[in-house]
Parts: structure tokens; C-alpha cells; sequence
């Protein structure tokens, strides 16, 4: 049975704080929990009789059979999803060198939804780290876990002050961002290596960032060479960028 | 001032039923109406004095100077917007044919936020109508409107029996679908007109409409040749391909 103070002790956990100060963050469904099993220590799972039924033995501290009902009373998802489960959110680990890779960066991305999408596609496209800006929203929340469908166990996301971390390796690598009065970015070098900048929703790319970008992109609309005052979405941009990126690659 | 009676009408809003029987559809904020303004024919507008002093006179029914506490109890958002309206929603229109041109299809989209983005995509790219399965999310929902950011105000929105529209079409044009076991899109042929399909987030694409289809296309994950069980979210894919396809038009 899922008592109360567990349910109290799950919902707490959509505040930042409650994440912090307990060092937990929610999984659901099975899914995003089967994915995140192998790579986080789960201190706790709730699950459907079900569900046990076709998992046996998940690694976990405290495993407790609970009704849908009880799983509802629980979950941040509209409709039960037979399992849920607090992690141990991994320890803030060293920022590896974007010297041979490509790594993302994220100036203040507002939106969970966005910044789980940009962790799936991350890890689709083989970007194995993610910067963001203190002001990016909080990678645990319970919404940006769900949204990255457990990509988020396979991608390394990090805190820091953005612009000095760039301004740091500006000199040594290159540093793309996108922008609507950028460079065509099927007509520009792309290399294998380096840093992707993709700027808040509304406000886009910092300037105490946008300085140390070296190539700016432009991902063209159609029809060609009209101009327009509308976007993409900066998942969306984030998608199509690394897509090209990859292409390249023969 | 906003009446209890408007708050509730605006609120009414959100269930499907309503807006069917009311012939609106709500949308907010400064970006989207006024991308929806010179489009639809508003039937009320909700604004504060600071909108209305920086847009005179817009083109409505009825005005209504409100103050943000006010448009904070019609709102569907977190934070109020300074400006709210009720459009009316466009009779269906005749889907066009897409012999010269480029048709998204939907099969089942289940979330208002990817269908919007999905909306927001086409208009990037050009793609000028979107027919949709009948068990597709209601493009008109609250939630689709402001994550098209405008854009369904220059795209057409059909919904249909998909599988009977793709089938009167299939022998004389091109119908394509992502698959996880489609072919490498960078490799296969890419024609400037024909049939896009997309599948339901969960599900993909349906067998009723699979059969039509007559190019599977794999977007690459990466390292390339590594076969994944994982995917990308379907507005991503939709991104992806469409780009693919415009990039190839020189």
C-alpha cells in the first residue's frame, strides 16, 4: 500500500527544493522507468501487481504494489502509467572537452517540455553532453524527465555559468548558434567537433554569449530567400541543426 | 470590466464541445493574436490599457479594457498576456490536391503541443495544408493555437478519414512515412510534391494507412549504423523531413 507520507514525499518532489534538498527526482511509466533502471539507483518503486509481474526483481531500495488508484493519487501524468519511481539524482559530474565532440549548450531555456525534447534529440544524434545556463530550466523536474523518455539517463547534463564556460574555449573550438539573419547552414563548414548555442524561447541567444559565437546559422524557409519575423521553436531548431551536423559526416 | 459571464464563455472554451457549438476558438498574448488578427474575424477582444494604447483600434466585434487580475481569471496561461480574443473558427474548407505541392499528413497526433509545433514547422517550410485523421487533437484546443505561435492562421487544417483521402491519391502520387526501419532519407529520391505522413506519438503510423505509403524514409540516428529501439519525437521528425525536402530544392 502507498501511504500517504509517500505520496506527500512523491509530490513534493515538482519543487526544485524538495529535489534538492532530498536528492531525488520521479520517473513514470514503463517506458521512461525501464530506461532509467540500469543508470540511476532507485530508492523507491511503485508499481501494479502488472507490472512487477512482467519486470520481476527491479533493482530497487524499496519496491511497493500499488493499485491504479494509488499510483493516480501519485502521478504527475493525467492517466496512471502502472509504474513510478524516485531516482538519486546523479552528483553534478567535471564538463568532459568539447575538443573532439560536439557539445550543446543551452542559454536559458524556459520550457520542460523543450528541454526534454532537446535531451532526446541529443541523445538520437550521439551529443553525449549537454551546458546549460544557470537560468535553464531544472533538468529533473518531473516534466523534462518524462519529456526526454529516458534519454536523460544516457546524456550528461550540466549547470554553469554559461559565458565564462565559453568564453573559456572560444579561442580553440568553434562555437555555432543559431540566428534568423545567419549564414545559410547548408552552405556553411560544419565541423565534427565544437559547440552548438541554442538561446532562450522568447529572447534567443544571450549577448554575453552571443560575442564569443564564431559561425552563425540559418535554418532557411521555404520558399528560399523570404524574409520572415516568425521561428522555429528552439527544439525544433536544435533538431534540425544537429541533423545537418550529422549528415555531414561520411 | 470582464463580466463572470465572458470569464465563463472564454473558459468554455477549452472543452471541444463548446467550441464547436460556439464557433470560437481562443487565443492569447500579444505574438499570436496579433498573427491572428488580420486572419480570422475576432468576435471579442480582452486587452489591458497598455495593449490597446500600443494596437488602436483593432479589428473586433467587441472590446473589452481589462486589467491583468481580470485577464488572469479568463486566462489559459500561467502568466496573463496582456491580451486574450475569441476568433471564430473557419468552416472547412476542400482539401486542395497535392499535385504540385507538399501535403502533411497526420495519423492520430495525440499532444496539442506537438501538433502545434507540427503547424508552426509547415509554415517554416512552406507546407501550405495539413489533412489530419479524425482521431487526431483538435487544431482549434487552446493549447494547439499558442504553441502554433500564429501559424495556423497561413496553414489550412483538414481532418478526415485519412486512410480513404491517402488511398484516392496513393496511384498517382508519392506518400511518405518515417519508420524506424525506413531507408536513410539523405539516400532516397525526395520529390517536390506528394503526401507526408506522420504517426501517432505511441503508435506510429496506422496499418490502414501504412499500405499506401510508398517511400519509408529512416531519419539516421548517430553513430550512424546503430541500430536503436529509442525514436524521436514525432514534431522533431516532422522537422527533420520537411527541411530535408526543401533543402534538396535548389
Amino acid at each position: 500500500m502507498l501511504s500517504k507520507a509517500k505520496i506527500k514525499l512523491i509530490k513534493s518532489l515538482e519543487m526544485k527544493k524538495f529535489r534538492q534538498s532530498e536528492g531525488l527526482f520521479v520517473a513514470e511509466g514503463p517506458k521512461v522507468v525501464g530506461n532509467l533502471l540500469p543508470h540511476f539507483h532507485c530508492r523507491l518503486l511503485v508499481a501494479t501487481d502488472k507490472w512487477l509481474f512482467d519486470n520481476p526483481k527491479p533493482k530497487a531500495d524499496e519496491i511497493i504494489v500499488a493499485t491504479d488508484e494509488e499510483l493516480q493519487k501519485a502521478s504527475f501524468l493525467k492517466s496512471p502509467q502502472r509504474v513510478l519511481a524516485l531516482f538519486e539524482t546523479p552528483a553534478p559530474s567535471t564538463i568532459e572537452t568539447a575538443d573532439s565532440s560536439l557539445v550543446l549548450a543551452l542559454d536559458d531555456i524556459q520550457d520542460p517540455g523543450n528541454l526534454g525534447t532537446i535531451i532526446r534529440i541529443a541523445d538520437w544524434f550521439g551529443v553525449r553532453q549537454i551546458v546549460c545556463s544557470q537560468g535553464t530550466v531544472d533538468a529533473f523536474s518531473p516534466k523534462v524527465v518524462q519529456a526526454t523518455m529516458g534519454a536523460i539517463a544516457r546524456v550528461g547534463i550540466h549547470y554553469t555559468k554559461l559565458d565564462s564556460w565559453i568564453e573559456s574555449l572560444a579561442k580553440t573550438i568553434p562555437v555555432y548558434g543559431t540566428f534568423l539573419n545567419g549564414k545559410n547552414i547548408y552552405d556553411e563548414p560544419l565541423s565534427e567537433n565544437g559547440v552548438i548555442v541554442m538561446g532562450n524561447e522568447g529572447k534567443g541567444i544571450s549577448p554575453a554569449v552571443e560575442k564569443y559565437i564564431s559561425s552563425r546559422l540559418f535554418i532557411p524557409n521555404y520558399p528560399k530567400g523570404v524574409e520572415t519575423s516568425e521561428s522555429l521553436n528552439v527544439a525544433v531548431a536544435t533538431a534540425i541543426t544537429c541533423a545537418e551536423f550529422r549528415r555531414r559526416i561520411k
